[in-house]
């Protein structure tokens, strides 16, 4: 329906609102109709629809509680957003003011006492005023056009990208000079691990590339890198079988059991300073940086080495 | 104030919310107290402080409208946001039920009838009846924790990465592979126009860093190649300077006129190239991708070649 569509244009986040009913059963429902409305005194609201199966719990409940939820709650969300199901089932639940389930984990919440209750259409609106609260730093859950969304802040529309002395050349923020900049600071993390080893870049390149599947031929390999030179590439795959790091066999290249060995050692290792820049950049950051680089190669590398990458699972 | 930041931990879209006095005068103002409450009959709220300038204009209106805000409308929320200012001057302005005037460019508008008006606490809760409404296709702009955000669509959770055949290798979202995948793949659309000039990828590489600034000494183009190791970047330097594109003086290299030439024509190729991959990404994935790069340059590479880039304009 077009009203609701124009609804979801204002993105929301995402809330779980919880009572206890008045035989001592914990309720909750997903909503995204939570607000603001006053500061002093504290007072909030949401809005539930007369058709819900909540409905007379929350209408007759003198508490409720609002909790705000985090970008890592997508699962808690859908849970509670779901009929039928007993939605607290294995959750540790605090008791709030009035008794109220509390969830754990959660961005921020608020304990409330109802103190209007307003008929809007098919909707009962709820303001309750704030008795305690807490919060939590923590990325958002977002929830726009129907489905669940990535925050994450702006900088300053002042912090303008610098420029290149020579009028025309590139701006600080050309995509190129991002990608490759950002590929080769990553990457000169791990190059100290390659060079014990006597890898050079390429060598590495080709040596994780031949871990993606048992055999590869000549164009798996070449579709494994990404359009990485042919000759430099060849070098390289001649390189590792002279090391003994790989063998050539009739369909193709392998790995040995010392390039095996040796691919592990230096992955573990490159995962290590992931898991270090990851932490850095920040849980949220980091889903949302994989989320669009995973949409860039939509568009630059359709076929996406899908030749290579198995489904599920590993040997 | 604690409750003030525990209230921004919900998320919301950014809206102005307009109407007319008695005598004529638009009055609008940014909101983020907007949510829906009923589809049938369709119903919107938000609320207003009772100390804003806005606030007799607004109670006395008959009808307001409400402007969804889309991510390139950050200004315009500024502008909204602030008192005093003819806030109106230089923009169209269309006409809505009432005469309500109507922003354009927004991502969604609701034209409404006031039918309730609760008094909340410090504020006042509009309830409105919506007459007409509109709705385009953008990107939301988003508040979250007093700032704002862009926002960008979840994949579903099933859409799972893909994992090497050899147990313990990378994973397809290891962020190395999507990183080094990402550069190679956008650069590859660029090398056929340096096999033109028969330039190589590092050539490339120290040409482009060479526009930065006039003359660069050894440290500032190794600072400027971001790590890419020292050996082929020397052989690129003098590759250049055999060509006629680089010259060696006093205090470091320099681009000669040819270099220039070659350099700006190979840019301008880059950057209709990223303005297509761009356009294909979207502007706000476009603008998401930019802002968390830069955040990782600060993560992997805190220096970020201050040295090289000026602040302001060009040369």
């Amino acid at each position: 329906m077009e009203f609701r569509k124009a609804l979801g244009s204002f993105a929301t986040g995402v809330t779980i609102i919880t009572t206890r009913t008045a035989d001592g059963h914990p309720v909750g429902l997903t909503a995204n109709s939570f607000n603001s409305v006053s500061l002093d005194p504290p007072l909030v609201l949401w809005s539930l629809a007369n058709n819900s199966g909540s409905f007379d719990a929350f209408k007759q409940a003198r508490h409720w509680a609002v909790h705000i939820l985090g970008a890592d709650q997508e699962e808690l969300s859908g849970r509670f957003a779901r009929r039928g199901e007993d939605k607290f089932a294995g959750l540790e639940v605090g008791n709030g003011q009035g008794d109220v389930p509390l969830l754990k984990g959660c961005a921020a919440h608020f304990e409330c006492r109802t103190v209007s209750q307003y008929q809007g259409g098919d909707h009962l609106i709820f303001i309750g005023e704030v008795l305690d609260f807490s919060r939590d730093e923590a990325a958002p859950l977002v929830f726009h056009g129907g489905k669940y969304a990535h925050a994450t802040r702006r900088d300053p529309p002042t912090q303008k990208p610098r420029s290149a002395h020579l009028a025309g050349s590139f701006g600080e923020d050309f995509l190129g000079y991002l990608l490759g900049r950002s590929h080769f600071r990553f990457f000169s993390q791990i190059r100290p691990f390659l060079q014990r080893e006597q890898l050079d870049d390429m060598e590495f390149y080709v040596l994780s590339t031949l871990t993606l599947k048992p055999l590869l031929s000549d164009d798996q390999i070449a579709e494994g890198m990404a359009g990485v030179l042919d000759e430099r590439r060849q070098r390289a795959l001649d390189g590792l079988v002279e090391r003994g790091f790989a063998q050539r066999s009739d369909g193709g290249y392998a790995l040995t059991p010392n390039g095996r060995e040796a691919a592990l050692h230096l992955i573990a290792e490159a995962k290590a300073i992931e898991s270090q820049v990851l932490e850095r950049l920040g849980d949220a950051d980091a889903a949302i940086l994989k989320t669009i680089l995973n949409r860039l190669l939509g568009v630059v590398d359709p076929n996406a080495a899908n030749v290579l990458w198995q489904q599920n699972g590993s040997v």
